[in-house]
């Protein structure tokens, strides 16, 4: 396929995710497929000889989309949301067209760059403190990580290098070994000190947290995931009160601000504790300026895509007032679903609805709950993931999608509802 | 921005990447731009209001191009390929739009179950032993990494989790802190056994080395991070050859098989092994199929994008004959710089010439080669980067864009040995 090809092929590619995400709510939010479905509608081997772009395009629908669970359906109320938004995307054809690997500032001084810039825009729109900025001559700053997962391992092996330091500078005779033997991580069972749980939406409380992380010499490490996204709303900015404590914190604009996964934002307030654990420097990558921002040296790939793109569209094209407004929006819808369930006596809310998450179950037993998630899902309307708090089996309701509106919360109630209904007069029989 | 907007601006944004591509060796290669350049040309935050599309779109040319490194210039020779197709790109497209995070089954079944048969697909052209295979009932498979450092970081935690259980096994009253605090892993100064080393493309023997680990119960991995991807030629398999002794292997298709960044296929001959070191399961990832490949099990990562649909699209639309001809492509243009660097008495080759990497200097001392690669990228017109070699400063020469042609190295050669006349002849005076 040459560039004249791709002309042609990308804009048909437009046009079919255009009418795939404006049908979405047309498809079965889950699919009915069984597990090994997949091999035995494709052959064993690649084909030996090329074949052509029409007989790809075709098996899109006769083999991925019977497979797909659409996350972007506004049915899908499982898990968090995943980002997702047409700037988004128009980045990420130009991240692949461009198809840098900003391992260092030469490799690419835009990827690099623009990446520190973002970081700073996206810290100053939460009101970070001041440390965690790059600036002109900050020493703080943020990376883009892929996961959640990424930054806090990140976090963990900083912390380590960074204490290890500490104590051999009063005791040069005690070996990083036997030091690390004696280090300790202290977690609850979410790991971390943690702003929005995945099975309630929790939160730590972290202005008592960090006093004692701070006087302790612990590395506090703050992970809001999904939360993050709404620290930028004044009204719900309190929740990262006590951030100032904090060593390193990431949350993940790619569930809930519109930048299509990967990007995780990490930042730390001293940019040299995390670059001291990784630096690596072969000849290879050596530069002139070599001092200029090596994101490779805050995370474990060495490669990395121009990720930062994405941030730079989605900002611009809806503006902090847009964010904020999609934010509130997904919370009110949160709260629409709360007022429903609370307005229906025989089910209780689990958790109190901070986000955009309502934990909810009927009153009665963990396998009656069970029983009506399992026809929730079986009925394949919409799509919803169970938690378990303090030993009770909970519904979860997460608003996700872009696209969901009232009239979708609605519905999915009075489904609910209804399937709750059924169960129990079976049960009354 | 809604669909029918997205329907004109994505199509216009093809065409730019069409443009881009199609006139890339005009632009210079590596970029003018001082550090901190983008700073200074966007404003400190984001927006409070959106902007309109095509205020972002004006400045990639003002902001983002002048500071790029068009690693898909023909006149990028430096560090290794990175791999970028047009299929790859419209698949991409379509990964962005489905948008699904495939950390289970359940979480998008195509999505999972596609990653398994595309790296049977890879195994298979890679004549890899059949026991590392998923099939329909074996123990093996392949999984899609982000990068090779990090299937590199998941062999060594699962060759730690499997020695560790294996020596409690026989010692049940020894505690794992305590073992682990006994184990050894062994790399060469390129870390483990590697096929095709970033400064030379040298390769570790491991027929030798493989039945020492297998007799020694030491867990082996093999990266060939560049060149795996030649082994689906014949005539450059028996590079591969000891591979059966192997516990663990990956190589990035992202590097030189036409798939964008990122996609390191890593493969183990016992999921099992794997697995053992990573398994998480709270209760809201559980489902009715909760033994059917879970690849979150595999990564450090929870999150996953649909990356086989890269894979699936590259090998239909090449066909296995088109990638081992893209293969045998470049690495003929290296063998004819070799060719015009060997005719050359001035010049010397530094490392044998196996696939798509020339190793050459100038006769003479390091500060000499030194100036030559100095003056080489300041020139602009090609871009290069050094190694060292045995103390020696060598300059790297690696056959990296898909367009890259005869004319292209013959022209890159002409310039180099213009600048080294050049060179040369001011010392004389």
């Amino acid at each position: 396929m040459d560039a004249a090809e791709f002309r042609r092929r990308g804009k048909e590619m437009v046009d079919y995710v255009a009418d795939y995400l404006e049908n979405i709510e047309k498809r079965q939010v889950y699919p009915d497929v069984e597990p090994g479905y997949l091999r035995s509608l494709i052959p064993e081997e690649a084909p030996l000889e090329a074949e052509s772009y029409e007989d790809v395009v075709k098996d899109i629908e006769r083999v991925i989309m019977p497979g797909v669970t659409h996350w972007h359906s506004p049915y899908f109320y499982a898990y968090f949301p995943t980002a997702h938004s047409f700037p988004a995307m128009l980045a990420d054809m130009l991240c692949g067209a461009i198809g840098c690997i900003g391992f260092s500032w030469a490799a690419s001084p835009a990827c690099t760059e623009l990446e520190t810039v973002m970081l700073d825009w996206l810290g100053k729109m939460l009101k970070l403190p001041e440390d965690f900025l790059a600036g002109t001559e900050g020493s703080g700053g943020g990376v883009i990580q892929g996961t959640a997962s990424e930054a806090t391992l990140i976090a963990l092996l900083a912390a380590r290098s960074k204490i290890v330091k500490l104590i051999q500078t009063d005791h040069p005779d005690r070996s990083e070994t036997d030091i690390i033997s004696k280090l300790v991580a202290y977690s609850s069972d979410q790991f971390c000190a943690t702003l929005g749980t995945t099975p309630s939406c929790a939160f730590d409380c972290i202005t008592e947290l960090g006093p004692i992380c701070n006087a302790e010499k612990i590395w506090m490490h703050i992970d809001a995931a999904y939360a993050g996204s709404a620290f930028i709303c004044p009204e719900f900015r309190p929740l990262l009160n006590g951030i100032e404590f904090a060593d390193s914190f990431n949350f993940n604009p790619h569930k809930w601000l519109l930048v299509n996964f990967d990007c995780s934002a990490m930042w730390v307030k001293k940019r040299s504790d995390i670059i001291g654990a990784f630096k690596i420097e072969p000849l290879y990558l050596k530069h002139d300026h070599q001092e200029s921002g090596n994101q490779s040296h805050w995370q474990i790939p060495l490669g990395r895509r121009f990720r930062s793109l994405k941030m730079w569209f989605v900002f611009r094209m809806y503006g902090l007032k847009g964010l904020q407004a999609y934010i509130r929006k997904h919370v009110g819808l949160a709260k629409e679903f709360e007022s429903l369930v609370k307005a229906d006596q025989r089910f209780e809310i689990s958790a109190d609805v901070v986000l955009g998450l309502v934990c909810f179950r009927l009153k009665g037993s963990n396998e009656l709950n069970e029983i009506l998630l399992k026809r929730i899902n079986s009925a394949r309307k919409i799509h919803l993931v169970p938690c378990q708090l303090a030993g009770k089996f909970v519904l979860r309701f997460a608003v996700c999608a872009r696209t969901t509106e009232s009239r979708h919360v609605r519905e999915a109630w009075s489904h609910i509802s209804h399937l709750a209904s059924e169960l129990l007069q079976e049960l009354r029989h």
